[in-house]
C-alpha cells in the first residue's frame, strides 16, 4: 500500500461539506483500506471563515477557493458549493491543475455536464456526481455501469423529497396544498422560498441528467417539459383514490417507441397504488427504471440531507481515488448518440379530466364528440350531478399530449362546460 | 477507438447464456460504443452441441470448455454454468491464461470467492459477479462502490423469487404452503425439486456474498444460519395480519452493535406492512440496506430469469472490457477486516410465539414466569379460548436468540402448554 496520502480539497462546508469532512476524519482507516492509500483533507474553501467548524483544523480553512484548486498538489476536488458560478470555474480550474472532481451540483451538471466532461477528458481526469441526483441513492453508477449492457427505455422518478412530503401529507390527511406546504416548512422539509421544489425546477435538472445517462444522449435543462404541483388539490386526491391511484410529482424520461427520439418531463401525475412508486412516503426518493433485459428495477432511499448526500460524495471519492492510484479514469461521458428530444406535444400519455358541466341532457354527447374530433379515445366517464350542476370525470386512453391539450381547449369553449376543474396525467400503468 | 475486438468466451448456453449471446449480437453497436471497442463472441462451450441454438454460429460451439479458456486470445470468460465444478477449475484456468471473468455463480462465489479473488489478483485480472445475487438488480456494485465511503450496518433482503412468490400467494389468497407451492411449480416459478429455494440454501449463499461485501470481511456459507419456509402456515399469516405484518423469507446480515462481529442468517420472519420490503410482490427480489450516512436504501427488481440475469452479466462485461482496455482492474476483493461471525444464539431479535394452552386460571402467570426466568421481556400477549382449550400469542421484546429458544424449550416442558403452534422472528422494525 502506498503511504503518501491523496490530497483532497473541499469546496464548501455547509450541511453536506461538513458531513464529508467529518466522515473523512472518523472513518479514515476504512477509507484508507478501501482506496489503498490514505486520503488527507488538504484544504477547505468557505465563504465565512469565522464560522466555527467542529473537527476541522482551522489552518485548512481558506476563503480563496481558486488558490486552493490551483495549488497543484490536489488529487481530488470535492465541490459542494452548488449553483453555476463560481462552481463551474473552480471545477474547470481543478481539471487544468491535475485534479479529478466529485460534485453534488445538479444545476451545474444539468446545464454544463457536456462541457465539463469534455474538459475532464481532455486533462485525463474524472468527473463523478452520484450525489447530484437522489442524494444517497446509488443511481448514476447503476445506470452508467450496471446497466451498461442493457437498453433503458424509461425512467420514472420521485426525485424531489420536499414535494413528495407535501403530496404524501395531502394523500394521507386530506390536507390542501397550502396546509401541507406549511407543515413541510415547519418541519424543515421545505425552504422559505419553495419555488425550486414545488415548481419542479429541481426535479427538471435531475430529469435532464437522468435522461442523458439513461439514453446515452444529450438532454439539456431546456429540453425538459416542466409543470409544478402547486395546483394539485384535495379534490384531485379524492379523484385519484376513486381510480385506485395516488398523485406524485414525477420526473419521466422515455425513449420513443420507434427508438429515434427521447422525451423528458416533470409534472404531477396519478399513478396506481399497486405501482412501487406509490408507496414512497414522506421525503424519500425513488427511481423506477425499465430496461429491455433487466425489466423493472427500483432504487429507493433518502434523496437529500447532509449525511446521505455525503455518503454519495464519499463513494465517488473512493472510486476517483482508486482510479488515480491505478492511473486510470472511470467511465466518462457516454453521450455517444445524438437523439432528438421531442416536445411535450408528442409525448403519448393519458389524461384524467374533471369538468364542471350543466346538468342537462346531451352534455355527455357533446363532450364525447369533442374527444372524438381530436382523435382521443375515452377509457371511462363518471358523471355526478345535483341542483342543475354536474361534474364529469373523463379518463382517456393513451394519446399524444397535443391531442389531449387540444381536446381540453375545445372543451373550454363549449357553452355547457362551466369550467375545467382539473387536468392530470395518468402514468405508471 | 480501437478496432481489434475483445474476445469473449461463453461457458454455458442455457437460459442465461443464450440471452447473453443474443444481446451481444443484437446490441453489438451499443456495446462497442460503451466499451470503446467491439466485443466478439469467440467461442461457446456447451454440454450438448447438438441442441439447436438460434443466432449462434455453430462453428463457435464446442464441448471442450477447458481448451476454449486455454486458447490464450480470450479477453473475458463469461461463466454461466453454475455449480462448483467444472466452473471453479475453468475460472482458475481462465485467469491463468490472461482472461478476466464474469460469473453468475452464487454457489461458487459463496464457497470459494476468496480463493478466486486471490487468483484473479495474482494474475492482474478482474472477477465480477453482479448476476450472482438478485439477478438484474444492481446490488454488488452499489455495495462495493457507491457505498464505499459509508459504513453498512445491516442488509435485509428478499433474495429468492420462488419463496417470495409462494409467501405472497399465501398472504394474498389465504392458501396453505403446499397449495401455493403447487401453483408456483405450475407457473414455472419453482423447480421440480424446490429444496434449494424453500429450505433457504439459495438465499444462504447470497447472504454469505452480501455479508462479505457489505462488511468488508469474509463470511462463508457455513457461517450463515438457515431455516427454510416450508413450515409457514396460513395461521401464521393470520397472526401476522393481526400484528399489521406479513411474512417474508429474509436474508439478514448485521453488524453487531459493538461493531466487532457480524451475523448472517436466512429464515422466515414477520415484517410490518409499512416496511418497504412488505410490498415486494410475486417473484420480485428487493434488498434493503441500512448505512450509517446514507440511511435506508432499497434496491428492487427481478431476481432471476434469463434476460434479467443476462443484463447483469453484460453490465459486468462492459466494465471488465473497459478495465482491460485501460490496462486496469476494477475494485477487487475488499475483505480487509477479519470480523468474527457470531452464532445465531447471539443474534438479538424478537419472537412471535403461538402456544396451545389449557384454558384455566394461572396459565398466563406460569408462561410469563418462564419468559422472566430467561431474561426475555414480553411486549404483548393475546389470549383467546373456548371449550377448555386456549391459544396464547406472545410477542417479545428484543433478546438474544439463545434466550428466546431457551424460553421456548422451557415452555414446551410446562404441563399447561399443550403445544407450540408456531415460532417466528419479527424483523424490520
Amino acid at each position: 500500500m502506498r503511504t503518501r496520502p491523496l490530497k483532497v480539497a473541499l469546496l464548501g462546508c455547509g450541511v453536506v461539506g461538513s458531513e464529508v469532512a467529518r466522515i473523512m476524519t472518523t472513518h479514515a482507516d476504512d477509507l484508507t483500506a478501501r482506496i489503498g492509500a490514505p486520503v488527507e483533507l488538504a484544504g477547505v474553501a468557505v465563504r465565512r471563515p469565522s464560522k466555527v467548524r467542529a473537527g476541522i483544523d482551522p489552518a485548512l480553512v481558506t476563503t480563496d477557493a481558486t488558490a486552493l484548486v490551483k495549488r497543484g498538489d490536489i488529487d481530488v476536488v470535492i465541490e459542494v458549493i452548488g449553483g453555476i458560478e463560481p462552481a463551474r470555474a473552480l471545477i474547470t480550474t481543478a481539471f487544468e491543475h491535475g485534479a479529478s472532481v466529485v460534485s453534488a451540483n445538479k444545476a451545474l451538471i444539468a446545464q454544463d455536464g457536456a462541457a465539463l466532461h469534455a474538459t475532464a477528458e481532455q486533462h485525463g481526469r474524472d468527473l463523478y456526481y452520484e450525489a447530484a441526483v437522489a442524494g444517497a441513492i446509488p443511481l448514476i453508477r447503476p445506470l452508467r455501469e450496471s446497466l451498461a449492457g442493457d437498453k433503458v427505455n424509461r425512467v420514472l422518478g420521485i426525485v424531489n423529497g420536499t414535494t413528495n412530503f407535501i403530496l404524501d401529507k395531502m394523500d394521507s390527511t386530506g390536507a390542501g396544498y397550502q396546509e401541507a406546504l406549511d407543515e413541510a416548512t415547519a418541519l424543515g422539509y421545505a425552504e422559505a422560498d419553495p419555488t425550486a421544489d414545488v415548481e419542479g425546477f429541481d426535479a427538471a435538472a435531475k430529469a435532464a441528467i437522468l435522461a442523458g445517462i439513461a439514453f446515452h444522449t444529450r438532454v439539456r435543462l431546456d429540453d425538459v417539459y416542466r409543470e409544478g404541483m402547486t395546483e394539485v388539490t384535495a379534490a384531485d386526491f379524492a379523484s385519484a383514490k376513486r381510480m385506485g391511484c395516488t398523485i406524485k410529482l414525477l420526473a419521466i424520461c422515455e425513449r420513443a417507441a420507434h427508438g429515434g427520439s427521447v422525451t423528458a418531463r416533470v409534472h404531477p401525475a396519478m399513478i396506481p397504488l399497486s405501482h412501487p412508486l406509490a408507496s414512497v412516503r414522506e421525503a424519500y426518493n425513488a427511481v423506477f427504471v425499465e430496461a429491455e433485459a433487466a425489466g423493472q428495477l427500483m432504487f429507493y432511499g433518502p434523496g437529500a440531507g447532509g449525511a446521505p448526500t455525503a455518503s454519495a460524495v464519499l463513494g465517488d471519492l473512493v472510486a476517483v481515488c482508486r482510479n488515480k492510484l491505478g492511473e486510470a479514469t472511470g467511465p466518462g461521458d457516454s453521450a455517444y448518440t445524438q437523439l432528438p428530444v421531442s416536445p411535450m406535444g408528442e409525448v403519448v400519455t393519458r389524461y384524467h379530466i374533471s369538468l364542471d358541466v350543466a346538468d342537462k341532457p346531451g352534455v355527455l354527447a357533446q363532450v364525447a364528440t369533442v374527444f372524438a374530433e381530436h382523435g382521443v379515445s375515452i377509457d371511462t366517464v363518471r358523471q355526478t350531478g345535483k341542483d342543475g350542476e354536474a361534474s364529469l370525470v373523463v379518463v382517456t386512453h393513451r394519446a399524444p399530449d397535443a391531442a389531449l391539450s387540444g381536446t381540453v381547449e375545445a372543451l373550454r369553449r363549449l357553452d355547457t362546460v362551466r369550467g375545467v376543474a382539473s387536468i392530470m396525467r395518468v402514468e405508471g400503468e
